[in-house]
């Protein structure tokens, strides 16, 4: 079992996003780092549960999703194959739609759960062991992919340069800072604090710090200053759909930045592999959250109890905003992403 | 001595803003509100220390610095005549520049302050008693002036509309409220955040919704969604500073919702006054405030400790993102704002 490059940030420890072992899944909780706490579960739905809370986020849910399979199996291991069998059909579309924006993704690997244990079963091995190795496979298939985005994304930012982040892009994360100890690059990095759960002061930065470069966190009010005075070169985020449009949804907030790196002449990359079965925006499910959480911060109420909120996870930036979508079969301008399905797309998930 | 209308929200009543009372001040800590905590100062340097760290902001500290020459009378109260007014010229000096980008308006104020404890002890009269008298009515002759700005703003507001505004601007927020009423003019406000203090969570959400509007609060980085869903009629602020040529600052985060109003096509009005003294954006000095504040909250630490942070307090909107100023004698097209001295302006300070 391949696991990450032990120099890489404790964040992207496979170990530390997502971890079935002896009956549990271990999680990392999100919410709360650089405080390091562990969520466990011993029932899967506890594990589509944490995803829901947003325990773990970005590509995490990728890894704990198929973790989650692996507890299912677990959960009914001395069930018959049939019994066995029919709760992994239950356990995949439950953990799949644990988040709407994101569920064909989780979908995709938890199909592929299924699958490996029915083969497992067949053959007289372990099904937990074979989705547990499946969802090594399917981390290490998208790092290897992502590593082809980060180089690229890599490329594009100026020797020197400043690079604006939004949310917590996970993998790309990983992969650019291990393209910029290849390409020997040196470049800056800006952080949005991505209220209302500010993954981007949490864990974005965390990475880059630790991993030495110099970093900057602003709060999210604080990007037409920062774009205005000359303190950003690019700008780039990760996404949660990539539509063949070139519309593309990612956290709250990366629509007006984008906006913003236009009126300022910014560029702006999307890093990703697009969503072959979202055409357009139409296709992008936009998950509206407890807006509670907007209303409180660590569970300190911040308004009176009379005042409301609204909580849209995530926003659509249409193509006209994005200077290119940086996938692993190069640069495309957004409004001809759809000529990424032209030629066999690589698995991914 | 005339104090706030009963029926205006807690925030705004006057003795909740900053009050001299028997040789002390008391400040309405709004870091936390809507927890309700005062700070006490038993020496002007406090009040001025308790304006730096914005325990109190906004229009508060146009009271507080009124208050704290009251403590500063006090504090020598036994000593010769010339040793008051000496060090009552000090302590004028000292609240004035508790904060950068408003000195020039906080010391209208305790140079006022001075005057009238110099009549005071001419006449044989009691200065402490005639400062907090000059101070009141400062805020008597400002609130009698922003409601004229307060009716033209619930004007501009379309019958049922939605109000965004930015941070706190207390004295426009109580005359919009009672506008509204005269006015018989109901509307809808959402607030944003406005991080790293949440003002707009905290303090404007809390005026509005306390007096029966219909308030929504949004993180910082919700407005373009907002926007884009027509969820938004009007934007408004007040400012820290209009200078003649109608660039204006307020509170960091303003000038990028400025470029999102004109991106959607939401009008964008300033409140205020014009300051006499400030020519164009070159007078304008925004303060840097210590960047530890960004990477906290309530003393938990959102990030490691390598990560760095900025925290410019303010940021400045150029006129061509305004759509108007509104101002106790209209509203001005902002490139057009110097006329506004064109007739005599009254004291406002």
């Amino acid at each position: 079992m391949v696991r990450m490059d032990e120099n890489m940030p404790f964040l992207l420890q496979y170990e530390n996003v997502a971890w079935y072992e002896n009956g549990k899944v271990r999680i990392l909780d999100r919410r709360i780092f650089p405080e390091v706490r562990f969520v466990e579960c011993t029932d899967y739905h506890e594990v589509a549960q944490a995803i829901t809370d947003m325990v773990t986020q970005s590509a995490g849910p990728y890894t704990a999703v198929g973790m989650g399979m692996a507890l299912a199996a677990w959960q009914v291991k001395d069930k018959t194959e049939a019994e066995q069998m029919a709760f992994l059909k239950q356990a995949s579309y439950d953990l799949a739609h644990a988040r709407p924006t994101t569920a064909n993704r989780y979908g995709q690997i938890t199909n592929r759960c299924v699958e490996v244990a029915e083969k497992a079963l067949a053959e007289g091995k372990d099904p937990i062991q074979a989705i547990v190795e499946n969802t090594v496979e399917s981390m290490n298939r998208r790092y290897s992919t992502m590593q082809i985005v980060g180089d690229h994304l890599a490329s594009l930012i100026p020797e020197g340069g400043t690079l604006l982040t939004q949310c917590y892009g996970e993998t790309i994360i990983g992969t650019v800072i291990r393209a910029a100890r290849k390409q020997n690059k040196e470049f800056k990095v800006f952080c949005a604090e991505t209220r209302p759960y500010l993954q981007g002061a949490r864990l974005t930065s965390s990475c880059f710090a630790s991993m030495g470069f110099d970093t900057t966190v602003i709060t999210d009010n604080m990007v037409a200053y920062s774009m205005e005075h000359g303190l950003i070169d690019v700008f780039s985020s990760a996404a949660d759909s990539i539509a063949r449009s070139g519309h593309i949804a990612n956290k709250i907030g990366t629509y007006q930045i984008a906006i913003l790196a236009k009126h300022f002449g910014v560029p702006y990359y999307v890093t990703g592999i697009p969503d072959q079965d979202k055409m357009g925006r139409d296709d992008i499910v936009i998950e509206m959250r407890d807006p509670t959480q907007v209303l409180r911060y660590r569970d300190i109420p911040n308004t009176l109890p009379e005042v409301k909120a609204i909580y849209p996870s995530f926003d659509v930036v249409p193509p006209h905003l994005i200077s290119g979508v940086v996938t692993d079969k190069g640069v495309y301008v957004p409004h001809m992403l759809n000529t990424y399905f032209d030629t066999e797309a690589k698995q991914f998930y």
